[in-house]
Formats: C-alpha cells, sequence, structure tokens
C-alpha cells in the first residue's frame, strides 16, 4: 500500500449551510442513516440504489432503519452487466470500452436509478471487492461510487435528466471491508449532499479529500466531463 | 406469542436425495451460501432475489462469499409497491385485494423476478418486518417468502412459466431479529429444492414444519392453488 504517499492534511471541510451531523465523519453509520432519512422524509425526498460489488450491502442498512419505506423507494442488485444494461439502462458498448468498475458505468447508474425509479436521489457502486477480478488498472478495492441527483424545480434548471457524477477510491482490506467501506462513503457522499450548499465534482473532491473519515484509505480523483 | 400451540414435534425430515449439507440445519447461513454457491454453480444454474421487507440482507448475504457472481445474476429491492408492479410485473389490482404481504404478491414476485432476469431459480421475500405496519391479520414478524425455478428442459415440462410457490412465516422479535431470520429460512427452501427430490408446497411444508432450525419459529401454512 502506498497510500501515505497521497495522504492528505487532515482539515476540517468547507463549511456547510446544512445538517451538520450528516457531514460529521466520526458518526456511525447507523445515526448517518437516521439522518440521512430524516433529511430526505421531511423534504419529501426519495432515494433508490443500483448496487453491483456492494451486492444489496447499502440498501440492507438503509431498510434496517424502522420507518425507511417513507423515503427508500427500493433499487437494483445489477450484479451482472446484462442486469445493469436492462434494468438501468447502461450503455452495453460502456462495458467494452471503460468496464463495468468506471465512472461512466456509476454514473449511468445512478441516472438510470432516477430515471426509472422516478427518485430525487440515487447512488450507484461498481468495484473489485475480491478477491479475484483485480488488475493492474482496476486492483482489489478499487471502487466506483456515483451518485445522482434531480435538481429541484425551484432551481430553475432546464436540463432534461438528473445530474450525476462519480468519484474513484481504492479502499483496503478483504472483500468484506471494501464492500463495508464502500456503503460508508456513498452514504457520506449523499449526506454531504444533502446536508450541503450544492454538490459537484469538485465540492465531492474538496470534501473527501480534506474530510476523510476512514483512515487508510486512498483517495484517487478522477474528473468527469 | 402463542408459538408454543402450534409447535410441531421435531424430527428429521424425509429423505433428500441431495446436497445433505445444503438441507442440514445446524448449518451457519455462509457455509449454507457456500453450499449452495456450488450446487448452482456446478450445474450451471442462475439465481436472482427480489427483496421487499429484507430489503437487501438476503442479496448482501450471498454477494459477501467471493465468486458469487458466477451463480448470482442481482435482484430487485421493490420496497415500494409501484417498483414491485414496475420491475417485476406484480399486477396492481393484488395490492388492493390481498395486499403487499401474500402469497399472491410472492409468487408473482418470484415468477417476474425469473422472467425478467432470465434465471433459474428466483426468491422474493415481502413481510411486516416492524415495528409499525402491522394489523390483527398481518401482526409484525409476518413474512411471505416464495421461491420459484424454472423447470429443466430435461424434466419434459411443457408449461411455459416458472413453477412459483410461497409460505407464510411468523417470526419472532424485532425488526432486523424478522429480517434475519426471514433471510435464513428463504436460503433453507432454496437449498431444499436444490439438494432434493422436488420440491413443491407440500414438500415444502412437510420438511418446514419437521425440520425447523431456527428456535421459537411459528409456521403457518396456507397451501396455494
Amino acid at each position: 500500500m502506498d497510500d501515505q504517499d497521497n495522504a492528505q492534511p487532515m482539515q476540517r471541510p468547507p463549511a456547510w449551510n446544512g445538517i451538520d451531523a450528516m457531514t460529521d465523519g466520526d458518526l456511525d453509520r447507523h445515526s448517518r442513516i437516521r439522518c440521512l432519512g430524516q433529511a430526505l422524509a421531511t423534504r419529501g425526498l426519495r432515494l433508490a440504489v443500483a448496487e453491483s460489488c456492494t451486492g444489496g450491502l447499502l440498501a440492507a442498512n438503509l431498510t434496517e432503519q424502522a420507518g425507511s419505506s417513507s423515503w427508500f423507494e427500493g433499487g437494483w442488485i445489477t450484479y451482472s452487466n446484462r442486469a445493469k444494461q436492462r434494468d438501468l439502462a447502461v450503455p452495453a458498448s460502456l462495458f467494452a470500452e471503460v468496464g463495468a468498475v468506471s465512472g461512466e458505468v456509476v454514473t449511468a447508474m445512478a441516472g438510470g436509478a432516477i430515471e426509472r425509479a422516478d427518485v430525487d436521489y440515487a447512488v450507484a457502486i461498481s468495484g473489485v471487492a475480491g478477491p479475484g477480478g483485480g488488475s493492474d488498472t482496476k486492483p482489489v478495492g478499487t471502487v466506483w461510487i456515483g451518485w445522482g441527483y434531480r435538481p429541484p424545480a425551484e432551481s430553475g434548471a432546464t436540463q432534461a435528466g438528473p445530474t450525476t457524477f462519480a468519484s474513484r477510491f481504492r479502499f483496503p482490506g478483504e472483500r468484506q471491508a471494501v464492500r463495508e467501506a464502500a456503503v460508508d462513503v456513498a452514504l457520506q457522499g449523499l449526506c454531504a449532499h444533502l446536508g450541503g450548499k450544492g454538490w459537484s465534482q469538485q465540492v465531492a473532491s474538496e470534501w473527501s479529500s480534506a474530510h476523510w473519515p476512514v483512515a487508510g484509505l486512498k483517495w484517487e480523483e478522477e474528473p468527469r466531463a
């Protein structure tokens, strides 16, 4: 592991306008989900998920929360490429061009989930949880997470589809550790948006690199056009 | 709880031709999943899931198993009725007629999952995990589990669609305990089929009432036409 080489100095992230508790890196997962659920429910917003390598682990955690049906719509466990294509309208060409573990695919998954489920938010996860499946360019622990949201009507946005972006991570540890870390980071990004002053690829990068609550993680940014 | 009133004498189930390990009630969940995965993979069979109250917990357990992509296709977390209808073709009329927690709905979910995912096996779960949502006729802990399979070509079956059936359970405990028990029973039914000499509503009932590995569970059978 060469995580230390790129270590970022720990510092407070840019101030957030919103729900401080949700973006508190020390918050345990279930407290964060409780805050997230409240934030969604009180605004009348609904969330869907699209999971590949986490295989339902994010959804299982969300639905452990009593009352989650008031803000959680459901989701897709698109473990196969065929499922990603069929259920989330991920273009088949992407699998050959960039692979299932890519920013292109997770943004397509998140966007597809929002459109198909007709929800306000979606999170998509695709990675190499291991122990097999790793490669030089996508070693075990490589996970792309995509977030998407439908701009609220009052924002005056005129775009037709949802806004999506993605970030690449490399999580240490074995299969389940990689999956658990992906779930936490997916939730943190979602909370940052709901608790924040806007959410973009740039903000996500600043926030994540400055405020990384899981020790030893290597953040690898790859901005999307 | 009146579980004791209907308690069945513990006895060995009818002998199974197949994989004894899979139907061993003492097997822990992950060992059972490992056996299940081997049985599916060696026969070239694939599995999909459709989860409502368990919200991804079954899939999360399946995919914790390394190499599960060779036999697990993916699935749907159809937490809302809208999702059950949209993704699994559950007839909308059923929600008004019998409710989402019903044998009709879980068999429709299992059949829909097999058809849509084009797989050999599916399991569907819909229940009242609590703490809210219970009623006199469907108290907290009520869970319907539906299993479906596509008859193998060599069986000479001429039917067009998959074979499905369902059973109703009442699991004790709080929300997460109900969800965990549902996952275990869903897996056990699947293993009974893969390890057995045929699988039907009747066999499922015999097996389940005679060989119930989780203490304190109340089995309530409601045969389906």
